[in-house]
């Protein structure tokens, strides 16, 4: 048996494998991959299937990780503008209106490339001192992250999320931002958003770091397409709602963001990409840390649903072997209480995301232990959590560590 | 396997087949029977149990087949009636009051045969043309389908379903149609029906049919019983709700009624008669011939039920083997989706709907399968859908066609 505290583990780590569940072509990637200490905690643990929003439903990797850390989405998802700005480390007010943004390239009032050429983050990061201004009596706050990516934060008074997109999705006309509701708000924010994108037009067609990239034949950013406007609010805090202070360890900014949105503390990880080459040694480090001043870990690896998307079976698969290799071996020395499972599925065949179920494995010592022996799809058919939906999750973990507060007498 | 589309099948076949569930004296008539081709597509696939309203709730016929395709009853059921009218191939207006309606037999007062002795269909029809009638200022419309069986819709305005039943169900008093709240229409309503059922029996006591069948010692038809009082509103339709354009293919009137009620296009099959002879195979072809336009195709079997009220064990088990014979394999060359349930069970030790959950299958390529080889309610227990609702079939079924709307990013 895995070494753990006397008594019960007090903590816990919940390892979120981004997109892990798959469909069987014909194995799946948790079938064809060598994992043992998945499969040996899988073993010594309990195990399920997961619908984290609800049974066939689809979800995002937003609205899932807010229902499996006990906030239902169709309550308090925020949209994913204020989850991303969070994770790029912006501090938002009550009534910011945010969006997730994209440098881009603008050719003839066409979007020519939606990325502008993935541009490198030096250069963004240069550009992205342009972007921000002031328009009327709101702010227009904008932060850069790697690449092309970025967030916008509008702040100031009477702004609303009910507005369209600017980014077309495709290679089309720059859409206009269009209120979507008949609220002064919706119209305002419109208005503001229109004037931001003109204004930042005119900005970035002059700057020289355009100028070089035309030189060097690269499309030049000159343009910030906006989408998943929403609008910040305060959430009952994770660590009032279950009595556990929480710590997040992931490389992409949605996750920390969703973990800084319901309060979590953020631990930031060098080498910690959110990526395909993230290193994993060094989170399960940052989680072990994490759990000497945290109640609970939730600890992401985005990569799985990355190769999921491509299609790529082989690099899914190598991806749980590493995991396996590199990072589980870290947290199975913590004596915590582990939760390993996926957001939600995201099968190479399809290349997006699905309803499936995902397998869930929960260790912890003194739990039951069922009869099921590798952590798969198919294996955790026959476990002993049976079938549960994101909400189920936190309850079971208290419940785990003994720290669920009694109903009635 | 089976063949189908190579990127997954984007249609489904929905095969429900009535009452299907049993209890088991010492085999149910699913363990009993021979179906190589049902025990396929349950190896192949994936199992679970199903129970359509709720665990231990004993549906009808039309709450069961309405939860399964996405309309909560509690919310949507509008009674037997209307399900009826629209059935009989009837076109109903917002607010029309619509009953399941009897041809039956009035001795000195007392209904003496609520079924007319199963007057047959030609003697019926030729009376019903006796029912329809004005009165007031409603319009009462009868029609009538097999033997004694008809439907009756009062269309004016200031009607109310809230009126009491005037088939009492056994040898008893006819009874007088009584409002069952204060309202002013169900006031209304009680009226149009006492004048209905008095005027009817004036009319259908003179009519040379009835002195004909007396003449031969056979129950007058000379009265109309109704039940199952149902107000017709407008519910959202299943391809709105869905994004999916459906048919049904059933031979029994309360099927197609519902199918029509939710808006899927109704494709009727001589031979498919609702009972016990239908014509299986012209069922499945038509399913296959519906499926070219349509993207989801519910096909009903209703015999199975029949024998299970009759306590006919053998019958059942008959009926399953003929259905694993002579529609399943059309069904199979599909290379849709193919979902197998009942809408409730109907064990022949009892005679009746019970509350016992259903087996479901659900085969699709690259779908998951779990170990379950055979379909029946105690195999099933093992299966990897687990026990699910009926509100989760219509999602379970868009997630496995690629159609579920992501919520959330």
């Amino acid at each position: 048996m895995i070494m753990a505290e006397a008594n019960g583990a007090k903590k816990a780590i919940v390892l979120i494998i981004d997109g892990l569940g798959d469909l069987p072509t014909p194995k799946t990637p948790l079938q064809a991959a060598r994992k043992p200490n998945l499969d040996r905690l899988a073993k010594e643990g309990i195990t399920g299937l997961l619908s984290t929003v609800g049974r066939g439903v689809v979800p995002g990797s937003d609205t899932s990780h807010l229902r499996i850390f006990g906030y239902e989405p169709k309550i308090w998802y925020p949209g994913r503008g204020p989850l991303e700005a969070l994770g790029l480390g912006m501090e938002l007010r009550e009534g910011d209106v945010a969006f997730r943004a994209n440098f881009a390239t603008l050719k003839a009032g066409m979007v020519a490339d939606r990325r502008a050429g993935r541009i490198d983050t030096g250069t963004a990061s240069r550009l992205a001192k342009l972007v921000s201004m002031r328009i009327e009596d709101v702010d227009a706050i904008f932060v850069n992250s790697v690449e092309h990516r970025g967030a916008l934060v509008l702040r100031g008074p009477g702004l609303s999320p009910f507005v369209t997109e600017t980014d077309p999705h495709a290679k089309a006309a720059l859409p206009a931002c269009m209120p979507t509701d008949e609220s002064p708000e919706a119209g305002k924010t419109a208005r503001i958003v229109g004037r931001f994108t003109e204004e930042v037009r005119k900005r970035l067609s002059g700057a020289p770091e355009n100028r070089a990239r035309e030189a060097k034949k690269l499309p030049p950013a000159n343009v910030v397409l906006l989408r998943g406007a929403g609008v910040f609010r305060q959430v009952p805090p994770f660590g009032e709602m279950f009595g556990l202070r929480a710590a997040c360890v992931a490389g992409g900014a949605l996750y920390r963001g969703v973990a800084k949105f319901i309060g979590m503390d953020i631990f930031l990880v060098p080498g910690a990409t959110g990526d395909k080459n993230t290193d994993l040694a060094a989170k399960g480090k940052a989680a072990l840390k994490a759990l000497e001043t945290h109640d609970l870990v939730f600890l992401h690896v985005k990569a799985c649903d990355s190769f999921g998307h491509d299609g790529d079976f082989k690099g899914k698969t190598n991806m749980i072997e590493r995991i396996d290799k590199e990072l589980v071996p870290i947290i199975m020395k913590s004596g915590a209480c582990i939760v390993v499972t996926g957001d939600h599925s995201t099968p190479c065949c399809r290349k997006e995301h699905s309803g499936h179920e995902v397998p869930m494995l929960l260790w912890g010592p003194q739990e039951r232990a069922d009869s099921v022996k590798s952590f798969d799809e198919m294996s955790c058919m026959d476990g002993g959590l049976g079938h549960i939906t994101g909400k189920h999750v936190m309850p079971i973990v208290l419940n785990t560590l003994g720290k669920a507060k009694k109903f009635g007498s």
